[in-house]
């Protein structure tokens, strides 16, 4: 049985919680949260967990294995640092932490330790995001071409980083978990409106690669909530529409059939266009499996796939993008 | 009576000659196309026009006051010079010409005989963008944040030129002339899958006035056809989509409210999200109302709205994108 | 403060629970289920709420003011008479009744015991019907010349009725409550695919005033979920799509112009064609509000606007629609 | 070489012109139409096209073979009937004749002339058509439990019949052509609001085996246009929606799974929801295809698919409509 304590009640700790407590082999006991005004309803809601006011009260207790840090990125690294120090499994929120030199320390005291740490990655435990890493697995898009992303809507959710900070990482999670492929480059433009913050933003990300590139449109200022990631292969080309009830992957039998023509150094392109595949998709809460992975992992020793590692990896390319952005879209390499 | 040379009779030229013909005050004389196999054509669809092989035919005929160039980007400058050299108003495919300096000496040339340029920006004339420019200048949306574009499709329409000079131009164009802003700098990135030319790209251009940002996603390779542009101004916001049928224009009452609270820096951001109203656009044919405003230009001598200089901004745009797509996406002044 | 035992605790019950105890001035006191399997759920949500087996332990009960009845529609006339009987007020889930003879029973029960009777036809009191009816009422759309509803999605939510009595309670109620008409007579066809029960179901609505009618598309067996109903007047027309998150309802500035021609029978018909107009539609939980509509009832001793009338209006339509069934489509006055 | 005279040249005859023309085997000699005022345009379109006032004149011709009856639907009898006396094929435009009678003595006239005739049911000859008819044909959607089709929309395209005869012969004809049933009997329900004309309709169609049902809904008065079919079946599920530029058909594989509880007579109702497929579709014009299938059945003596039997029952199908219209919505057997 793994004991978890919860730093952090605000808008994502309940999922947390609530999803801690249905997964087998885990029991939440401690819920921690400075702001006491949601103590009561936390005693409401869970009568058997313990409600503590400071997050350090937590890390000596002999009775906790793991801490889910749930609170701003700018704590992140304190509160895993003390956790993985006192011997204790980390669950982070994302984005892990503020800076690559966090990360990697926070890797290196978890290795030294043998424990483990687990990014909230939650879209990798998908329905939608598994099926895609079948289809690039399975070689069923072929080389990928582009990665496309658009996640824009109105109102932002945290007031102390930027869109990039709050949306990117969800993206970045998930193509860098698809492709497989380590960026080499990053350009990021955008412009402030209601602080100082940037509210609108345009990543590119290049590879080693030259074919393949991948863009991301984050935007807090957008009428319409838009989900949507658009990836072009070689043999195939697919349309995920994360808003989309019962059709979120669309495999398209497009592309392109190039000849060279005899003798000559000329071209002969010819677009294909033939069915459309909408493969069902699993419904069951990612966050549940995450849960259970981090159990699992916990169990076995193994890597979570949603590892340190793979949070710092979101980090570095955060931090490359706000350099690009106060260099005004200059390309920053990784 | 304005008499009126088409040179090139490809994909676009019928469709100039076509409404031209419909044009009060014109008469197209000539058409002129180096592929023989069109002639027949030309001739059974209209047997009343002289068909010619050579554009260096018409140059010199006293009896066409007007030239449209509806040939390939890099044979517009030579045709629409010596048709200027020859008294011919002209009428050129956007985009205007392969280099700036190409469009400066037009320009000039124009000026110096008293001639018009209509570069053929179509789609200013759109019902839709009349309808956009008319709620910009009425500050219906208030101060512009971005202007977001997405054209992409699967297909090249122009193999001489990579996706930038083929697509962009529209939204260049229609940018330029809803905002009146002038950019300062551009950053593009690309890559290429099919042959030499970039077939996927994203272009960043940046204002003077920092609160301003313009994107543009155009793609050759995407498995769905998408025309899609979000205008995100200070009071309202709204989405152009000119794919749907009867809502291509979509006003949202929506944005946000900023308060500073007294005393402190503090700022209290609050969302608005309050009707959507889609106004009836005008469904006449473009181009039919972009040929009568040629005419009407030539007789009054205004400069017609989409005239040399806005040919000239755009190709502008163009050749920085072209720069930065060569420099790996480094921002490029204008 | 008004004591309610709630009956029944499946699909819907919970949710019963969940808003009443959100309800100023009302006091959850009683759950009952037959089915113990779920007392130790309801114990363990909330450890404040009595639990009973037999619907019949809680009608004697002086600390009860009235019983909220969440069972299956064939029980629905015995506990909400013995609940009358027994001086409580009753909110009972749609359908009302099995027989238009059960409703009126119930109805002159509690006109005789001066006790209130809400039927939970939830609809009426989300944020899109009060803004139709809003429209309707201001004459927004003028006289209304159709009403053509559509509720199809694939699988059953109940096995002891068939899908007339099931989805089209939802339609009746709201048509009825919108139009504010009492229809003439009834045509239903249906099939039945899965057991006895039809599974499709088409139903006309004739009203005195033959301009009127009505129609609903009713189907457990559709691959795709649809909510739609289009609501044609003679000023405007209107389509409200349920599932639609952001622009619920649209109204269209179209219909017809007609003019007699001088001297002539003839008529000259002009389609008008305008803008269209999205409304913020309020998003606060239908079912809130009804439970607060029940409880300002109960005091003010208004009756609700779905009072055991309304009830009694849908389980006519119903019974009529099964006639209807059994005689092959005939018509069937009401 | 068959020889055309197409006999009406408003909205539609201009499309059967064309068409004719590109048809190898054909051509059109002659266009007659008593509205001389369209002359002029059909010298200008086709000056090797004779143009005639009356069509009784080109009736004796001895260079005709085969007439195309475009003209309203009152005049179709008279028409065809003297073009079959005369030894010509005729071509005639949906619905076939006014009444059953009308069009049984057709028939009987072509028979004993050994003549052909092909009713304008352009739709079977769409892609999306062509494909469902495969689909079913090849047994993929199992016994087909309903066909519910929508074609709504604003403005009437005939003065001189209700909206049923304008729409529902489109539909009626490709429910007969794909699933190849008999009808047993129609109700229909409609109402006027603009003149005498129903102008909203709907149509339930039973059949001898009772698990079949088919629907329409025609309406010209919606704000809204749908072009939507859906098939049930009992192994899969179907939507065709004609509006749809790039997944007309999308097929669902869903359906219900049934099984017997042992021993008793409880049902045991599963829901099954896997992937869905949107085939592509061949776009080539219907109508090219049409004309194409005319010259061949007249090649080779074969009847269409789209005879005179064919038109035959759409004509029983509308007149019940009508009778059904009369009599308030009651069934009326075929």
């Amino acid at each position: 049985m793994i004991r978890v304590a919860v730093i952090g009640y605000g808008y994502w700790g309940p999922n947390i919680v609530r999803n801690f407590r249905l997964t087998p082999g885990v029991r939440v006991t401690t819920i921690c949260d400075s702001d006491t005004s949601v103590h009561q309803r936390i005693r409401r809601d869970y009568p058997d967990i313990e409600v503590v006011n400071e997050w350090k009260d937590v890390m000596r207790s002999p009775s906790i294995d793991a801490v889910a840090v749930v609170t701003p990125v700018t704590t992140h690294y304190d509160i895993a640092r003390e956790a993985l120090s006192n011997g204790k499994h980390v669950f982070v929120e994302k984005p892990f932490t503020r800076t690559v030199s966090q990360a990697a320390k926070l890797i290196d005291l978890a290795a030294a330790n043998r424990l483990q740490i687990m990014v909230d990655h939650t879209f990798l435990f998908t329905g939608a995001v598994r099926k895609i890493k079948q289809l690039v697995e399975q070689k069923v898009l072929g080389d990928i071409y582009y990665y496309d992303s658009t996640r824009v809507n109105l109102g932002m959710f945290q007031h102390d980083v930027n869109v990039v900070w709050d949306l990117a990482p969800h993206d970045f999670s998930i193509m860098l978990y698809l492709l497989g492929e380590t960026p080499e480059s990053v350009t990021a433009s955008g412009s402030s409106h209601v602080n100082s913050h940037e509210d609108v933003a345009y990543i590119t990300v290049n590879f080693p690669h030259k074919t393949l590139l991948a863009h991301f449109n984050v935007n807090w200022l957008s009428p319409v909530k838009v989900r949507t990631t658009l990836i072009g292969g070689k043999r195939k080309m697919l349309v995920w529409d994360d808003l989309s009830q019962d059709e979120k992957i669309k495999i398209y039998d497009k592309g392109v059939n190039v000849k060279s023509r005899e003798g000559i150094y000329d071209l002969l392109v010819a677009y294909r266009s033939g069915d459309m595949h909408a493969p069902k998709v699993d419904r069951r809460e990612a966050l549940t499996l995450e849960c259970e992975h981090f159990v699992e992992c916990i169990a076995s020793g193994k890597s979570p796939l949603n590892d340190g590692e793979a949070g710092y990896e979101v980090v570095r390319m955060l931090q490359a993008c706000d350099k690009s952005l106060r260099e005004n879209g200059k390309p920053v390499r990784l």
